[in-house]
């Protein structure tokens, strides 16, 4: 077993789940929180999962950066929505020649990161995960976990795959996590795009489940649609989705149980949309590549009006 | 004064208006009800108006076209969502050489008339009408009125101004109702739509008002990115709007009271929207002409699918 040490920026269902379960296996985890600060620190985390109910009742638990040591992985699960935070929270917790390992959803994000921290390496990650928090530290793993994961170098030039992910790639491995080493990080952020933006911007719109907007002869042209458009703004950043892919993520979404997607719970709960990482960040990536996503955009800008109204 | 008779198809909130300004001005007009038939023929039409209120206690009330006697002018006022009726409905009364007026939105809805009638003239006619209905035969009008009207030659020849156009002008002009002559029906009706799509459209998905969308800065943008794509839809069937007309629509809507479109207003009292002849039919004439309106046919596949939905 390693002897890397984790952060946790953010730990709700995604970094509280897999925080505990590198913890679990071993390995030092120092969590930031922010509302179930008091309770984690008193009593821990609670797991629930279809893979095995666990408590951690001692975690080291903070909410204050300045207290935090700093670690060999930083794992950003935050949402993005909360991404300005970064430039105070991330430079005291990251150790030099440390990993960051960037857990969230969209596009160009570990180009921000790039701007906040030097003389690290910066790992994207594509979770397929469903789990809910349920109450202060204590979290309901229901399916899925896997994550996908590639090394950003500027401007998402390749970089095959290196020496960080697969230290970072054992860890979560021992700790039950099964993991895929993408040699293109772009190209799995894209393709994770071709489902995210039609099924999360118009459950949103329409206030639709998965299965309505398969069943539904229009939006079920829609969402392919809107995927072509995805393929499109790959293409304009040089990365190539087969045509295939598309008739495999409607197959895919069809065979689902009907499913709220991430972005519905958001705008339920009444929190911020994730809009900019999602839909704003693809669209002025292939708008600078001469390319104009005119159907994404249009959800874009309906959801920037829905997100804004469903705060006010 | 003429001796034209009159037949309202649709005697509700704009058929209801103008068949009783036409009748009170001392023209015969008759009138196919449905749901209000019985109180109408009993007890006649309320008019509740800004220019004067007025009660007609004896009108000619029918429920079945086969009582109707032929008339020289049939208004269509009927909702575009019941035209599926008109083959059944028309060519019992109108006469020979008569005239059919289509009062109603969207494009292409004369050609369709063309198919049912022959040995007829058909107008077509752009209502600027804010008016409601509050009960059984009893209509309030709130505001405006004025026609703009202008004849249907097959594929939507250029006509100029006709005979028809000015005889159909001159009764509604002796009734109260201002009315602007067109040469060129089609440009009128693509002209509406720059209106019309944006608007009727946005305030379903978004459950927005006018003023609502034309604050936020990016539906505003929404709104005026949709405008474009209906002047590229007027020319790729040889209309030019110019540009500045653009500008004159946003500014008069920011200057609006704030405004449920009627579009919203059908949808919030669950009655079938107007999809097709606003949406759909211009989708269609464009795409005829190889022009792809991305927007514009996002908006028609969401409003498909609110419009099933909020009637299941």
């Amino acid at each position: 077993m390693s002897n890397r040490t984790y952060a946790i920026l953010g730990t709700g269902a995604l970094g509280g789940f897999y925080g505990a379960k590198l913890q679990k296996s071993g390995l030092e985890v120092h969590y930031l929180l922010k509302s179930d600060y008091q309770q984690v620190r008193e009593n821990g985390l609670i797991v629930e999962s279809k893979d095995g109910d666990f408590t951690l009742s001692l975690v080291n638990a903070y909410n204050n950066v300045d207290k935090m040591p700093p670690c060999d992985v930083v794992i950003i699960s935050l949402k993005t929505t909360q991404n300005q935070l970064l430039p105070d929270l991330l430079p005291p917790i990251v150790k030099d020649d440390g990993v960051v390992l960037v857990l969230q959803n969209g596009l160009d994000i570990e180009a921000e990161v790039a701007e906040i921290v030097n003389n690290v390496s910066i790992i994207g990650g594509l979770c397929f995960l469903c789990s809910n928090k349920v109450g202060p530290g204590h979290i309901h793993h229901l399916d899925y976990g896997q994550i996908t994961l590639g090394e950003y170098k500027s401007n998402y030039q390749l970089t095959g795959i290196t020496k960080k992910m697969r230290e970072v790639s054992k860890d979560f491995e021992n700790a039950g996590i099964p993991i895929e080493m993408l040699e293109d990080l772009l190209l799995g952020r894209w393709k994770k795009l071709v489902w995210n933006i039609p099924y999360n911007g118009l459950s949103v719109i329409l206030d639709g489940r998965t299965d309505e907007l398969m069943t539904d002869i229009h939006t079920r042209q829609l969402v392919e649609s809107l995927m072509w458009e995805v393929v499109a703004g790959a293409k304009s950043t040089g990365r190539i989705i087969p045509e295939s892919f598309i008739e495999t993520m409607l197959d895919y979404t069809i065979r689902m149980k009907p499913y709220r997607t991430s972005m519905k719970i958001d705008f339920d709960e009444k929190r911020p949309l994730e809009v900019e990482a999602i839909f704003g960040n693809p669209l002025r990536k292939a708008e600078l590549a001469g390319v104009n996503l005119q159907q994404i955009r249009c959800l874009y800008q309906q959801l920037k009006f829905l997100d804004m109204k469903n705060r006010s």
